[in-house]
């Protein structure tokens, strides 16, 4: 922790008086038109007085942080026009929704963005009637808002998202409003030890505020009501220098007000920037740390300022509604006068309130902002509701993709080269971050080693500014990683996204049972990409692509915790134009999905992939034609020709699943040589979909194509056998499908056994085979029986040794190995150990 | 704050000679026992020199925290035997299993929970080879663990599962270990927390300890590696004294390391009974804090230590392998010997470890610890692993339920009256509390009032140990209330868990679309379920039931993000005898179900119901028998006899869509009054599943009973729409559902304009019907027009007046209102604004 040096003498009152009664009025104005989005649908500037026709039916949005919010976007404006700062505004009370359009309405940014909502009567009339109203905009700051970057709907992600949006933007600063409520959840009480990743020099900066308006919906917020001093030392705590603001408990004159925030805000953008020019110097001195062997430099970690910011909630409402208080209480969090329209006395109130703010004095007869008050403003691209990072599709750069085909695994005879498909892919992934040090990062909660992605570190280090230790020579630490590492998926999730939102690519490695620690910070993201892709201005961001390796069939160490396939499920819910899940069997699979994700725009991208030795089935101009059709027969594991009708259809998704039913082919072929058997492998799940309902989807001849109907299909999946079901279901009018997956039966134990607790193993794919062509039960119960035999006596031997028999010896699968060519198999799998978590 | 007061000297050598060399002792053992576990087939007393056979072939399991957990364990039974603490232990890194089995084992509990692991030799090598073995036990410390309530597997609910387990347990003190790992993600660093809402009088207490080993898999922690005053700054801001600990890192003396721990242990455990004794003071002179009108009493919130245990990771292992720092050091995560039965030199460092914790010292000539070291521990229920309340189920008292039926709406004639079916809950809930005063809480982010359960404020407030301010006379706060109400889903969760997994009681509420926060912590907990189902001395625990209100169809405030019913599909992938999921349509069935879901045990019961006005449509008698069925056929909404074939099926789930579908058979009769509808209404969401994929299924026959063959079905349904295919596609052979639901098409509107942008509006069913009939599109291309043009019309109504039109004013709904009618509907229907967030 680094002490604070001593800071320049500010002046106490360090606005000039002029400026301080601009800020005042542009206060005004701001908390005027929010007033006027929640309650009015008409008579905008009160030039009559005030009837209920004038007043919105339904009566909804947020007051009680709303003021809290247009107060600091006036300082900050104040702020970057004197020091020409590079900001933007991090909303994490997201629902201030209407402070935050005013802000930008009168930045002059709204009605660039929308015309049609122009800076006069007629515009204001519009603003007011369009929030929250059907067929107008949402309550929230939607990505609708000019400057939004962070919807706020969730709550948890402000700091996340901030410290990604600035992750190699050294000039920018996000400035960032946390709300008390907020602050109670767990993402956002993890998120202020970003700090210990953020690099002073080449990353821009967070100034949090921690605006303490006392109360959630119904009830004080916890760190509004605990001591000051320990309020200091929790934020001492986490790596900051608090600086204290209270107002709006007295009556303290406005003008006094402004003057001592904009003194604390000077102190903080002060200490900012002495960091900053600190770090510059130390930068061109060489001095930034460096975990090279035998040294231990140390990280130069700031202690940040941050504001802690206390107001009343509702500051300048109404301060009793019918005879309770509201102002300074939770009363204020929604619509503090909900019967404005049906209660005189209400309507009277609210008319007080509104003119309160003087409305007559801050706009012409127009009803345009008047112009010295608009001069508080920056201009152009400085305003923050104009920051170019914040509508980062605008400002995205092109990853540079080295040729996956370079790193592909030579086939010459199918599934005899055996890889850790992820580990391939990380060397892949090694020369993409290389190529591409300024906009490119991989995200994971201390994973990435462990799902097989370490050779990024032959090019960067894990970013860490946290302290130096002698054992850490060696080690891949720096302060300059592209690898960030903590273990929060939530983080992780969070950093990623404001990474993404500003302009940049990302990849996020996880592990597959836990990313459903963010399901719901997915809801959100993809909700912003559905939602953009409908706003023009709205530029396409890199996608979002999850790698979730170490995955179910793989626990060994960590057993039923660490089994959950289930976030494919999850994800499908969402929009099909967002939506896309891929399943790549081998090494050379995954290289050309990657390689298809990172040049994505606007969707999800979910890419399960083992990191286990696992055989090579395709060459890679196979495997491209493979994934570029996203499912298709793969005529040389099965026994007809395509075009040919077969008996039965063996299908898979997968890494392990393609294992078990290429095993499941052979044992046929040996077993049942007759048979006819089409072998189905699927890449992208979405192909298994109606057209109608996924643009990857088949229609109904393709997919017939595929799946004759009437031939029963054996379908193996990786996941949760149902999904196959409701994916099909639209196709599939014969339910002639079966489907073995993942059942919620696991433990700690052999990959054997997880496949046979599941019945996904390939003795029991060829007695499902047995038991759904027709006839074939009758005449092959012998056959039936022998598989149910080999699949005990096979968990058996696994069982007694430890060793997962029979092992996956490539896909010229044999039954008949005695033990010690089932040991050499094992042996030549490599390393028997399961995840390293 | 309270500053911690002068403390009783205390001496720098607690420990006598013998106990402290009797802890040591303690300590090796558990130590050896561990490797062992994690290493040996066999000769588990180093009887014979080790050999390559005498060592799993697969090594699973995790060194690096185990040492950590057997120290603070060894010196946590001296402290209960000294002190009669009445404790358990809860396992933050809960992979180190090896160290708690080994614990469990030297105590006894664990031998008397399996007789077959025997104290003496054989029975070590049974307890060495079951670990992380197939047919053998989990690595974690899972279920199977005796003493444990808190498996570990995913990281962060340890201090929140804690203070679950400790409220209404005031003499119980939980023991809580929280690895730097852990201690990075969000719900662990908000849990910190929790001391805000603990009551020191009539609630138990955590002790935390914090156990910086340094690493995680591959990486420092963040903890770790801040300096010390900056994490003393962290603790006291969240409310604690911290007291550090640092041992390990030189060649100091086991037994002066010993006599230091104790100091630290015995510092906080005297801190705390001095806390407890102060609480139980001002009890008694009725000091504690009330908010009583006028008065502002301060709550008394002790600082309660919290200890700094600041260790190497897989301290006493390996200090190098193959020439690489092993011990204090990330290599030692796992297994640091990986190629033990390959490698001779591994082989040797390996028996080299197991010696040097010289077993010959520890166990008799049979294999048995010697008795002296074994009188380290407690006896009986005082062992940590025999604490009764960390067997739930076994001390579970039951719930007095009040007659649910007392609080039934009166049906005089079906949907005329209207209520907010959770608010009419809510006083069934406000009786629940009242009756169960020890044993039962509510639990919800901040958002009990905003689903209308406020009557449970009549008797009894919201637990609120923060600051107490003036304006909180008349507020529900005070230090003993039995309602949680914290920004934090995970903590509202994790508090939940821990109090049912101590047998008590209790009930979640949250906005539907946010429980997508505990995705993953609902996850862990229905494993939890489905192993302790298979095992027997875990007893039933009383079911996890969550109220989900505030649902898709009405986030008239909240818009997109608030939008997610997605919940239920996540559910439903866990084994289907855990799993409940309820859909009441109105407030009786809500009532019914809800005590229902009280009674229950085991399961994971999932409730949907709107907080908004919603008509009643059965009498309590009928909702009851509704409820019994889960299923059942609504023959006064249709148009068809039980047992009559119909035309078409209109099914619904959930609360606005059966009024949709009510309308929806309302304009049938009436436009074409030939047409033989039937209305099927879903409560039990799982009565659609076929009876052997669900217990509640439904056989084919039953199906086929309401569902018949050939017969077009008109779903309407509360989610999205695909899970209810997935749901019926064993059964529904014919593919003739057609369903609608939320399609994830949302934004800020009306909730008239939510159904139709999802196409779940009464007239796009009708126009379902005509598409599915056969022979109605041709016939009645004219009505369906009529439809469509209703909608819009409808939309455009609400559109400009800004309210729901056509609003559900009873079942007996009319199409030809005028607008008046329409307004006065809408009155009747009260508060027309959505909910509160």
């Amino acid at each position: 922790m680094t002490a604070p040096t001593a800071w320049p003498d500010r002046p106490s009152t360090p606005l000039t008086a002029e400026e301080a009664a601009r800020i005042h009025q542009w206060w005004r104005a701001a908390n005027y038109l929010s007033v006027g989005q929640i309650y009015l649908l008409d008579n905008p500037l009160l030039r009559q007085p005030l009837t209920e026709d004038h007043v919105k039916p339904r009566l909804l949005g947020h007051w009680g942080t709303t003021p809290g919010l247009t107060f600091l976007y006036a300082h900050m404006n104040r702020a970057i026009r004197q020091r020409g700062l590079n900001a933007f505004y991090v909303t994490g009370p997201g629902h201030g929704g209407p402070g935050l359009v005013a802000s930008t309405y009168l930045e002059g940014t709204y009605t660039e963005t929308y015309p049609g909502i122009t800076r006069d009567e007629a515009g204001l009339q519009r603003l007011f009637k369009q929030f929250s109203f059907p067929g107008g905009i949402p309550s929230h700051v939607s990505p609708e808002v000019p400057g939004s970057l962070h919807e706020g709907g969730e709550l948890g992600y402000a700091l996340s998202h901030a410290y990604g949006a600035v992750f190699d933007n050294p000039d920018q600063l996000a400035f960032t409003v946390v709300g008390d409520g907020e602050a109670e959840t767990g993402p956002l009480a993890t998120a202020w030890h970003s700090n210990k990743f953020l690099n002073p020099h080449t990353d821009g900066v967070v100034l949090p505020v921690l605006h303490l308006n006392g109360y959630k919906i119904a009830n004080p917020t916890v760190l509004a009501r605990i001591p000051e001093d320990e309020l200091a030392a929790l934020m001492t705590g986490y790596g900051h220098t608090p600086l204290f603001f209270t107002a709006g408990f007295d009556d303290e004159d406005p003008i006094s007000i402004h003057q001592r925030f904009a003194a604390v805000l000077d102190e903080a953008l002060d200490m900012i920037a002495r960091f900053k020019a600190d770090a510059a110097v130390r930068a061109e001195q060489g001095q930034d740390p460096t975990a090279a062997e035998g040294s231990v430099p140390q990280a130069h970690r700031p202690a940040w300022p941050m504001i802690v910011f206390r107001t009343p909630k509702g500051w300048t409402g109404p301060a009793e509604v019918d005879g309770r208080q509201t102002e300074g209480h939770w009363r204020s969090h929604q619509v503090p006068l909900a019967s404005a329209r049906d209660t005189p006395e209400h309507l009277r109130v609210l008319e007080d309130w509104l003119r309160s703010y003087r409305p007559e004095e801050l706009f012409d007869a127009d009803g345009a902002l008047l112009p010295e008050i608009a001069a508080t403003a920056p201009e152009g691209t400085a305003r923050m509701s104009a920051n170019p990072v914040t509508n980062g599709g605008a400002v995205l750069q092109e990853l540079e993709l080295p040729d996956f085909r370079r790193y592909a695994v030579p086939v010459e005879e199918r599934g005899t080269e055996v890889v850790e498909p992820t580990r391939r892919m990380g060397a892949w992934l090694r020369d993409v971050v290389a190529a591409n040090l300024q906009n490119f990062r991989v995200f994971g909660p201390d994973e990435t080693a462990s799902n097989r992605l370490q050779d990024v570190y032959e090019v960067t280090p894990k970013q860490w500014m946290g302290e130096y230790h002698p054992n850490d020579a060696g080690e891949p630490l720096g302060p300059s990683g592209r690898v960030m590492e903590v273990l929060s998926e939530h983080q992780c999730q969070g950093w990623l996204e404001g990474y993404l939102l500003t302009g940049r690519h990302g990849l996020m490695s996880s592990y597959e049972a836990f990313i459903h620690i963010v399901d719901s910070m997915f809801n959100q993201h993809a909700k912003w990409l559905k939602v953009t892709n409908g706003i023009e201005w709205r530029r396409p961001l890199a996608s979002l692509t999850y790698l979730l390796s170490s995955h179910v069939w793989r626990q060994d160490h960590n057993g039923f915790s660490h089994q959950d396939p289930g976030f494919i499920d999850h994800v499908v819910n969402k929009k099909a134009e967002i939506i896309r899940v891929y399943l790549p069997p081998d090494a050379n699979t995954l290289l050309s999905t990657m390689d298809h994700c990172l040049r994505s725009r606007q969707y999800v991208n979910v890419v399960v992939a083992g990191k286990q030795p696992t055989p090579t089935w395709l060459s890679m101009e196979e495997a491209v034609a493979h994934c570029t059709r996203g499912i298709g027969t793969w005529e040389w594991a099965g026994t007809v020709r395509d075009g040919e009708l077969p008996d039965v259809v063996l299908a898979c998704a997968g890494d392990v699943p393609t294992v078990e039913v290429l095993a499941a082919a052979t044992l046929l072929e040996r077993e049942l040589p007759g048979l006819r058997v089409r072998v189905v492998n699927v890449v992208d799940l979405m192909r298994l979909q109606d057209s109608g309902e996924h643009p990857h989807g088949m229609d109904r001849d393709q997919f017939r194509a595929l799946f004759p109907e009437g031939t029963p299909v054996v379908f193996a999946y990786h996941g949760y056998p149902w999904l196959i079901h409701r994916l099909v279901y639209r196709n599939d009018t014969g339910s002639d499908f079966h489907v073995r997956g993942y059942r919620e039966e696991g433990t700690t134990t052999t990959p054997f056994d997880m496949l046979m607790r599941n019945d996904l193993d390939r003795y029991h794919l060829v007695m499902d085979v047995i038991d759904h062509v027709p006839g074939l039960r009758a005449r092959h119960a012998g056959l039936r029986q022998r598989m149910e035999d080999k699949r005990l006596e096979a968990r058996a031997h696994a069982y007694a040794h430890g060793v997962d028999l029979p092992e996956v010896a490539g896909w010229q699968w044999s039954d008949n190995q005695d033990e010690a060519d089932a040991g050499a198999a094992a042996a030549r799998m490599g390393d028997t150990g399961g995840d390293n978590d």
